[in-house]
């Protein structure tokens, strides 16, 4: 799905790595995930799917970026530095992508801000705070996770570049915003619209 | 938190490991977890937080199972079924934990049903969605991620045996009750009162 964050990740981690990826769209608004052909492939019908040359399936964006990443820089081999990417990956998914993801979502995909305005409400004090952690985080280092660039700025950089078509502001924010300007001038950057 | 399934986790993967964890309480109910002197440790205000023995700490209870599992049974060699086991650490997060876990946060350790009757209402189907997945996988593997026991079993045990707390009747999901049972024979396993 070509305006899903956690499409693009996939797609920018290939950019960076030289990987060529076949794209198959699957439009979840008509409910492609959720057919029965598709549930076969991914019980949990969410997007995107790996699928390898030899057929094997990956689910979850953030584990195809481990999988991709994997013996390259973009994640570390040492134990420890690993292990803080990994941090970085979870609070994505549970403390960020699924608040400022899901207001995108709502506003920018669906654009049905009437239908979801309190649920969108409730999403905006998590969504800053998310924000607050990362423009903390981002005064004293370069990068998120480790000091040099990493799956975690991947997964980071696919919703808070686009945060504000989930209606969050990120004018306060200097450091996330430098940080954006960093993630585009990794080599190999693509945008979320290649 | 000693009734925190996050927590649970670490505890549950170091008794497994043979590694000694040393343990400070931290009471988010009297707001412990966001004071700052906390947030100078971890800036998202969560727990699980480990420190290792020369003061590095790691947040995000899943990051911590693939760092103290790197290197043993419990998280595989093969570049593919460790991403198989990321998929599942972030499934849990994703579409189990904030779900499952939280209802039980509210119903159990809160005790606040009619406060938070309209969000326990709106997780009930998304969590009964994300146990029909594992039920529909534990139907053809005896683990949740490959096939030997894994930290990816570990992370979904840790709110699944406790999920009828959150409100979640298990009765139906006769693979899940296989499958807690097994988790339970596995060598070195602790119950979450220990």
């Amino acid at each position: 799905m070509a305006d899903s964050g956690n499409c693009y990740k996939v797609r920018l981690c290939c950019a960076q790595l030289g990987i060529t990826l076949a794209r198959r769209p699957v439009n979840i608004l008509a409910g492609e995930s959720r057919t029965a052909e598709f549930l076969a492939l991914n019980p949990n019908g969410r997007i995107p799917l790996l699928q390898l040359p030899d057929g094997r399936l990956l689910a979850e964006s953030n584990a195809m970026l481990g999988y991709l990443a994997a013996q390259s820089s973009l994640l570390p081999s040492d134990r420890f530095e690993r292990a803080l990417v990994h941090q970085w990956l979870f609070f994505e998914q549970y403390s960020h992508e699924r608040f400022i993801a899901t207001n995108r979502y709502w506003l920018h995909i669906l654009g049905d801000a009437e239908f979801y305005a309190e649920q969108i409400k409730a999403n905006e004090a998590p969504g800053y705070a998310a924000l607050d952690v990362m423009e903390a985080v981002l005064a004293k280092s370069p990068f998120i996770a480790v000091g040099t660039y990493s799956i975690a700025d991947i997964a980071l950089y696919a919703y808070t570049h686009v945060a504000h078509e989930g209606g969050f502001d990120l004018t306060d924010y200097a450091n996330i915003r430098a940080w954006l300007n960093r993630v585009e001038a990794e080599p190999g950057h693509i945008p979320m619209s290649a």
